[in-house]
């Protein structure tokens, strides 16, 4: 886009490196930034600037926390025996809002994807299997995205774990709970039948 | 949403901020800069906290600008007899890219809302009637958009306008080239029928 002024141009140059944002949107929210009072704008870059300083880890699962070990690692009354495996913080809201789960996390940082250059060394994958090797855990459990890079990073992860006496088990897959038949892709469907469970084990549980 | 960490709640919320971005997508921006290195996410942060004290507007017609006079202003190949009045600069960037227009702008920066609140002395229009007055404009062309705020603001310049020794014309409207007449909504259909033009005025110029 060919704009008046450098000053814009980079801020819309930051905007744009944003995953889902074009250069058209990013125009958009500069242009509403720049609409706002001068406090708002300033704080907007402010906590921007401050952010990796003031985010910290826990530094049992790594998720993102404001003390070294979060809410979940500390709380008593969590099932220590379950780790459930997950990509970022977003699984663990999504899970959470479930409450079908009692268990611990460990938050990877991102999947295996040769494609984007991502290889298990810049995963959180050495303090998981040093967790296990000190720690209560029986039962490892793999929610991780069912696509190409969530199945690699399975499949490490299984490699990686197999000398542990623990079990590895992943999330169900199949057809979703409300979902019409005709309208599930080919791949998710055929899998299903494939992999079909005894109905008892299904439905009752 | 519930957040674990209240450094991470103020980024998503900063983002939340902005048009179009809900608090799902704003943390998913957040986790991206915190995938990033530090250098990075500073830059990001520092360029915003200076935007609103570095962008510049043009003296004349107050579009965005590096310089007192922006680009367009100070172009001495362009006609100073047409002032096409816009909301923001990317309907300047959108006419410009048409290559049917030479003469100058007046950006309003922003459309009269009663419903959020905007009214004319929120909008850049005094400096419009002043740059008629002492200027050599003689036509003002509305290229605003064609929505209930649009036509407010430009029954507004009209009126303002009205005791000037000027043509006041707006943008045409109708059914868009290339546009398949079954596909185009009722109003602008109806429309276009109502405003119809002599076969020679619309096709020959």
């Amino acid at each position: 886009m060919n704009l008046p002024s450098k000053h814009l141009e980079d801020a819309v140059r930051e905007f744009s490196m944003l995953p889902g944002i074009g250069s058209k949107t990013a125009l958009r929210l500069v242009l509403h930034l720049l609409k706002q009072d001068k406090d708002t704008v300033q704080q907007f870059g402010r906590i921007f600037m401050n952010l990796k300083d003031e985010v910290q880890y826990c530094r049992e699962c790594n998720n993102i926390s404001d003390s070294p070990v979060c809410h979940i690692c500390a709380n008593p009354k969590r099932n220590r025996t379950e780790l459930c495996v997950v990509e970022d913080i977003r699984d663990i809201i999504a899970i959470e809002n479930t409450q079908q789960y009692n268990g611990l996390y460990h938050v990877l940082g991102g999947l295996i994807s040769p494609m984007e250059g991502i290889g298990p060394s810049d995963l959180h994958i050495e303090p998981l299997t040093e967790r296990i090797r000190q720690g209560e855990t029986k039962e490892v459990i793999m929610a991780l995205s069912a696509t190409m890079e969530g199945d690699t990073t399975i499949f490490y992860l299984h490699k990686k774990l197999k000398d542990f006496d623990i079990e590895v088990s992943t999330i169900a897959r199949g057809v979703a709970f409300g979902g019409e038949l005709e309208y599930v892709d080919e791949l998710t469907l055929g899998r299903s039948i494939v992999t079909r469970v005894p109905y008892q084990n299904s439905m009752m549980k």
